[in-house]
């Protein structure tokens, strides 16, 4: 049997132990935060009722997610993102006290075509904040969100903020009034970033823009720099209708909040930052790798007031932001800052023969009641295999254990990378060990 | 539209805050002796062609799991355990370093009838030992688990060990050659435990055994005693057969190691014990939690030395254990053992008015750069409902900020529980509560 004869499904791979401690060690800072920010952990169904999608997607999410019916008949399809599972549980629990503030790291599934960083299986962190229409909840997910990017170690990033209650009321204020179009103008200037500005004014041309009103849209959307700057700039939208209206208020407010939480000097506002998404209804924000824009935003976010409607009977207004970790991941093997270390025991407790093997037990055992992380034998393998075997693995050091040494109760350390060793008891091993610093 | 109207699909169910807040405690618990005892923690696929889950368990295995042919037309299923994606990466990777050591804690899904403590979405742990076929490995994985089951808190639990090969050799010397009936045989055994003597028997008569058979094989499943005891009670066992006698000296092996890793003093031999999963041909074990015997085992384990050959050119032995986070919640509830936080803030920064509520979040900032967990109003509310919200999510202390209290520089810190209050500097607050022990 070939060993090509297992293969996995397109897009779906193993976490290998390298990327798995990389992994953990940047779901536990992601984690660090969530509990510094008071958000309480939880993690949504993975499996929903494919209806339960729908309500918030359209049925066209059937073509971009994994679905099929289960052996009772029922539509089931797997979660494509942590939010609407949020959104459905706080929708049926009018118990909780407001605002409730969610967080999670969990997987989900998306029958998209894979790219580069992009899987059909990804892991995303979440938090969302329900109950508060106030800017300074969003002023929160903004902060956490940059206190996430610095505890990961990313050092050059930046923030772009705008509200889509802006542009909307902007867009209506140039005639347009079709919300179908206007989903298309938002459509056309999520991909601003991506695309020349050419492509861009022949895209609003194919929407049935016309000539004066692209040239008014195109202008508006370049619109970005430091918050008091574009508010300045963009100060006459307030007159162009209440939406407008509304929304440069709610970036008036998120800037006040932003400059409490101490965070506005890094963040930009950005008139052509919408989001892709569909729900989202008033201030949306992203964060970009600088340097590492290419993969994307490492995270994204806003507000989507109306989404907890669909799922329940109360309206809940809500916001938050989301970030991928296999993006996240990228930019952080670019900047190189993420730890080298691998999970495969500090100490190798070697045998120089089969007559010390079950003293070699004694010490691991001893060795771990000690939380010194700890290998043994468990192949027979002769010395000079066992010391290339943790050689191979980069355990650091070996303790080797022979007749001499279980007599005399002084075993040599090896150092596995200097090729030095020392003569030591036991306990100085231990208390050796367990004063230096782990990586 | 009511809040009825979307439901979760059948034993699939939310993991909420409260039970998050356990989970990543034993998680952390669980990772702690992964890192111990040097297994590397990686994530095998969530998705797998179902010719692969098939090719171990034979094609019945569809019945018991999700699976769905996708829109490529590939027939896919959902994972059903840790152990066989670990065994397909394994088998595909000749390039790794014998024994490999792998962990992992992941989500499982399996079409069963939801029971107590039973979902269909399920957690479990995991680690393997891949490419050692002596029982040291077991020996290995038998007291990893037993540290896991300590260090989450369980105090009164049991380890029953066993050897299939030991049964094998025994049923076989008694006449019984066919493979259908051995098998059929193992089933009922692993039942023994919760049926009584006369169904065993009758079980085992419908089998078609006959009546002499069953008496010696009824006997020798009841033997259970300390190790050194049963290796004698059963000692006349390898004189039977060459199976039987191999399967005898591997516990006589393991006893040794286990001795070594000083775990023998808790571990029980159980000819009862072959359990149910079965890939597994050797050493065979599972762990009770006293008193919670009738949630089933709270781990199990054993050694599949033919597994991996079902998905590669080479054959590697392997030995590993797997334990369920959801049973295990269950016997650590009744123990008692869980902590009890939940991850709300330690600090509520209150506002007393509108005008100081940017301060309160220049607080809230310095309070989480000092690493303490703090929560802040986002909502508008007053004084009174902040307070109330802060006591009804359990935060501990409240820090009142008003117009004096940002003067004088000297804040109100109310313990939420004792209803006490003390007048301190921001600095003279960070340094309290950074003192305190955190639960």
């Amino acid at each position: 049997m070939s060993d090509k004869q297992f293969t996995l499904p397109r897009g779906i791979r193993d976490i290998e132990p390298d990327e798995m401690a990389k992994r953990n060690w940047v779901y536990e800072r992601i984690r660090e935060m969530f509990r510094r920010y008071a958000f309480q952990e939880m993690e949504p169904a993975t499996l929903e009722e494919l209806r339960t999608l729908e309500a918030k997607s359209g049925p066209a999410i059937k073509d971009e997610i994994y679905w099929f019916n289960d052996k009772a008949g029922r539509s089931i399809g797997l979660r494509f993102d942590l939010t609407v599972g949020m959104a459905r549980m706080v929708a049926g629990r009018s118990d909780l006290p407001e605002p409730i503030k969610l967080a999670c790291i969990g997987g989900n599934w998306r029958y998209d075509e894979p790219q580069f960083g992009r899987y059909r299986y990804f892991t995303q962190w979440d938090a969302e904040i329900f109950g508060s229409d106030d800017p300074t909840a969003d002023a929160e997910a903004v902060a956490l969100s940059m206190d996430i990017l610095s505890n990961v170690g990313l050092k050059e990033f930046e923030v772009r903020i705008s509200n889509r209650k802006v542009i909307q009321g902007f867009v209506e204020s140039l005639g347009l009034k079709s919300q179908e179009k206007i989903e298309a103008v938002f459509r056309t200037v999520d991909k601003s970033r991506k695309i020349s500005a050419e492509a861009v004014k022949t895209e609003l041309r194919s929407a049935g823009l016309e000539s004066n009103v692209i040239d008014s849209l195109v202008e508006f959307i370049s619109i970005q720099d430091k918050p008091a700057s574009v508010l300045e700039k963009i100060s006459e939208v307030q007159t162009r209708s209440e939406e407008a209206k509304l929304g440069y208020t709610q970036l008036v407010l998120l800037a006040d909040a932003l400059q409490g939480l101490g965070k506005l000097d890094r963040c930009l506002f950005d008139m052509s930052v919408v989001r892709g998404i569909g729900y989202y209804d008033g201030i949306v924000f992203e964060a970009f790798d600088k340097g590492g824009e290419e993969v994307g935003a490492v995270l994204g976010g806003g507000r989507y007031d109306r989404l907890c409607g669909v799922y329940g009977k109360r309206s809940i207004p809500a916001t938050g932001v989301a970030g991928g970790i296999e993006r996240l991941l990228i930019s952080l093997e670019k900047a190189d800052v993420l730890p080298k270390h691998k999970e495969v025991g500090t100490v190798f407790v070697a045998a120089v023969n089969d007559e010390v093997r079950q003293h070699t037990l004694s010490i691991a055992a001893k060795l771990r009641d000690a939380r010194i992380p700890s290998d043994v034998d468990v192949k027979r393998k002769s010395l000079a295999k066992q010391l290339e075997y943790a050689n191979s693995l980069g355990i650091p050091y070996a303790l080797i254990v022979g007749p001499q040494e279980l007599k005399s109760g002084q075993f040599k350390l090896r150092d596995m990378k200097k090729r030095t060793e020392e003569t030591l008891t036991l306990d100085e091993i231990i208390t050796r060990i367990s004063r230096m610093p782990s990586e």
